[in-house]
């Protein structure tokens, strides 16, 4: 299960060096999960709105080369494996010459909002990655 | 009524001009106005607690000389007039040698969060403020 | 000259509030400046590469109605008059439903790197302009 | 050789779970290695004067409880081990009531921006770090 996010590098993301700050990534990756996972029909404004919502538990980016300024960069987003209690989603960030920029992981939790406590993934989002995972 | 805020220039808050980019004196903005009325008691969580949320009308900024990274810049906020339904703190931005780089304006309304209604400035603020305004 | 930008809102950009952060309608702003003129034939990579960079001047921004994570925010730009010495951008932000959220402003400069020196609009620039203002 | 920053969470960098969005530790990290390099003598202002800069070669984070608006958040930083062709911060942070809320790493390299080529340390920066390590 994978999909490809188009991400246009804004000049705010830059900084002095001329490149795009690291922390940018991690918001990259974010956007990245929220496209798939909208892509495929659940969208984190419904899990929201089911009153779950999905702390971020780690985080991990491996920088190997610089983003710069307007290169619409590819972000791929996979996920190996069934949630159970935690999801992983794993990236790799491409630029416009399909050079490898970064790759990393962000593993999130599930939360109860109404109990305040960790839950296992819901059924709603289960149900709908069982028909992608391992395509 | 006038209080001056440190706040040191970040990394992440360059762009590749090699200056701080321009959003970020909006984000400086607010958090002197923060650190103002936390120095005359009325912090901005206590505000929140209270069920009093204050959104953002209008901001305004004029870009005079670039702030470069590590500087510790002074932003003085002042308030000149008691707040009504809306308050309006008016803000300096100089720099380590009281070269100014900005000065700019932001209007903020009040809303009562259980109501979802805008309000007049709540009476625990108005209160602490008679004390201060023409000082 | 009215150009329209699609920008979604990010889970970063919100606040806890439960809605966009003020100084982010500064970022949609120069996004959307910058979607305008690479449409245009202009983009700013390029102004930048002849060696000529665009300082903001002032920036203005009266805000309406909330923006929330998850919508599509329509982003119109307008160029009223021909650059001289300075440029103005003026928005529109509206949401799905077409509520005005916010309007406001931007101003910049153009200075020639090289020299360190504020110059009038490059050439490459107006002829560009010339074509499409009043239309 | 550590280092604690004390650090106050500004309400731009809360997100609408009503905690500081997990990107900002990544932030927060980059502030604090500033200011304990700073405190050693060796500013990293002066590392980009003397034609090193250090881009960032991979970050971790590990969440353990949210951070909140107006909270004063203690960012330990350690130094473990001499920098060699790369250096590895080492982060805690802790919330007002001592808990932790996070953990990470983030390893940077050393980068001659004449030649565009990686290199050892610079001796200036080990010279000082040699006082201070291990103890």
């Amino acid at each position: 299960m994978e999909y490809t996010s188009k991400i246009t590098v804004r000049y705010y993301e830059t900084d002095q060096m001329g490149v795009v700050h690291h922390s940018n990534y991690i918001r990259y990756f974010e956007t990245a999960r929220e496209e798939m996972m909208e892509h495929y029909g659940v969208p984190y404004t419904e899990t929201e709105s089911r009153g779950i919502i999905m702390p971020v538990h780690a985080v991990h980016c491996d920088y190997i080369h610089p983003a710069r300024y307007g290169e619409v960069l590819s972000v791929e987003t996979r996920l190996e494996e069934m949630p159970r209690s935690r999801i992983t989603f794993r990236y790799n960030i491409l630029n416009p010459d399909n050079v490898l920029l970064a790759k990393g992981y962000v593993t999130l939790a599930f939360v109860d909002v109404s109990r305040g406590k960790p839950v296992r993934a819901p059924r709603f989002l289960t149900e709908v990655l069982e028909k992608y995972i391992n395509l």
